[in-house]
């Protein structure tokens, strides 16, 4: 993982040389690239790519979460094809969200049982979550990331200049991610999230023409990554599934997948986010104090805590369905006190229900009051 | 990998056990199997399972080379969603040939990322070859294992038994990929092979009935497997894109797929053998009764040599995709004496016209001889 600047300037060798091994005379890439990403960035990616006499052809795919398939797997196996790509010399560029780098980081690992490829997260989701780690996967049937593979990129290339593009929503989006590395594990984060979570968004997390000249969303991209990398790293294969990351992501994958296309994943994650924090305050774990804070943050972010999908049968599916992913265990992770976490195996569909409830009427305040 | 005799005997906890950590109060197993071994095997692998209170779903599979391939992947998966696998505990059996052990360990590699399987080989070649090792894989497009993924089984279970019910031309399939391991590092095997092979198919490798009590079979069959141990150990990952394992398999992927289904994967690497013993031959690495030797044990196993798909343009491009797989190298193993091999990256179209003009009619003499 590497975060740089001006990735695409023509005077840098990075994205030429990412994932390959010293001097090529002739390289060659494919490179695959977002549909919105190809709009905004295509001329200067394919301007730099001439300029350093590359071989290439370009892949335009369009991906949101409904294009997380196989069938988008098997547009860029062919594409793989058809530019007759080497075996593991010849690193597949990956440039956009964290589905196109998902998708991608998928065909690599299948083609040829493996090839090469770099990844480019152009969204602040892509760039601090799924560009971090090592999983890549897609949807199947109505399961969230049903299949994968465990498939580290070559490197990860993180320049913040791609969001400057990025809708305010997308950006949201991403910052759910974040607020999740905040509550489970970093107190200061969070701090920093309240503060200044809402300028962050306006500007983009942009240096320029930012009130503090980009270090509030420096320090928070780098803490966000950096947190991840420490969570990740020494359960790359996820040999234990006790996973903290796995904070909001309980009952979110089956929301996410039943609210299509409604939900972006980071949305899911905070609807899955708010409900959590109920259970821990109602368990005793989050003061009054503390509730009212996160609750205070996700609605700053314009994060939703509510959703119609979001009803006990629909909450009990999701958590059977984690439970057999977590080896039949619940294996909850809920905050103890923001910053920390803890693991419950002892939900009951009343307990859901129950804080449902209480969730339901608070979230359409929070919305009513974020409006 | 196990050799292990009466794997369906239900005295035996070895099929039970496998792939599982320690006591499972209530054990569940998804069993995959080939349909042609259902109709065999299928009431004892029942009735095992029953003996053992196993909780447990068929899966048929209809399994030749052209059904390897992603649909049948999605069969196995939507046979795991269906039966509520859990994600790392409850090992999936797949009980079949090499296509079938392939197809669902693709699967198995793939869902959530990861859950274990079970190899039963049914078949010589799977036993001797597609059980060993790590590779899991589907044939994508017009081309041979495109897809696919290093995964290891839990463990592969070797019952000879099953062999019993082997159509002749099946074990000759297998004895192909043996032959492959006596001519490029194991000279005794060749002569072995030399000697009993033809024996051996009629007896279908069974100890019982046999004149020798099975023990040519069972040497054969453990010196084939020994040697692909060792030379895929160190190499799980084809780190390393020079592997005499290779051997016979520069043309027989693109020849195999064009000539489907008329050549069986092993028949295809006989051809490929029959082409590769000429080149060494014409290179003065194997002398005229070295070549006359390795013919006749082509011939004595019922191997083809030849197949109308032999022609110079589909070597050639046979070849350039070898070479797309070899990171831009040739890296063909040829035998350098029997029972050695060397890599040759020099190789010429006018070269393997040549070899194929000498090869043609020297097959049709053989098959002939052999008739």
């Amino acid at each position: 993982m590497r975060l740089c600047r001006d990735l695409l300037d023509q005077s840098s060798d990075l994205l030429l040389t990412a994932g390959a091994d010293g001097d090529e005379p002739n390289p060659r890439r494919l490179v695959v690239v977002d549909a919105r990403v190809n709009t905004l960035f295509g001329a200067r990616i394919r301007a730099y790519l001439d300029a350093h006499q590359v071989t290439y052809q370009l892949c335009v795919l369009e991906t949101d979460e409904r294009a997380k398939t196989m069938a988008s797997v098997f547009r860029v196996v062919s594409a793989m094809d058809e530019f007759g790509l080497s075996r593991r010399r010849e690193p597949v560029l990956a440039v956009g969200g964290g589905v196109l780098t998902d998708v991608v980081g998928f065909a690599a690992s299948m083609y040829r049982r493996s090839t090469p490829f770099v990844r480019v997260p152009t969204t602040l989701i892509g760039m601090v979550d799924a560009g971090i780690g090592s999983k890549t996967g897609v949807n199947f049937g109505r399961h969230k990331n049903r299949l994968g593979s465990y498939f580290p990129g070559a490197v990860t290339l993180i320049d913040p200049a791609f969001l400057a593009g990025l809708p305010a929503r997308h950006l949201r989006n991403g910052l759910a991610e974040v607020l999740k590395m905040g509550l489970i594990r970093d107190r200061g984060l969070f701090r920093l999230l309240a503060a200044e979570g809402s300028r962050l968004v306006a500007e983009r997390m942009q240096a320029e023409g930012s009130a503090d000249g980009g270090a509030a969303a420096l320090t928070v991209m780098r803490l966000a990554i950096d947190g991840m990398l420490q969570e990740l790293q020494p359960n790359l294969w996820e040999q234990r599934l006790d996973r903290i990351v796995d904070y909001g992501h309980t009952f979110s994958p089956t929301m996410e997948m039943r609210a299509l296309p409604e939900l972006l994943h980071g949305e899911a994650v905070a609807v899955d986010m708010a409900l959590s924090l109920v259970l821990a305050h109602r368990r005793g774990w989050l003061t009054d104090d503390e509730l009212i804070a996160a609750r205070e943050v996700l609605a700053d972010l314009g994060l939703p805590t509510w959703h119609p999908v979001c009803r006990p049968e629909v909450l009990a599916e999701a958590l059977a369905d984690s439970v057999r992913h977590r080896d039949g265990r619940q294996l909850i992770p809920l905050t103890a006190g923001i910053g920390r976490a803890r693991f419950v195996d002892d939900v009951t569909t009343a307990e859901l229900t129950d804080a449902l409830a209480l969730l339901r009427p608070a979230a359409a305040r929070t919305e009513g009051g974020a409006a």
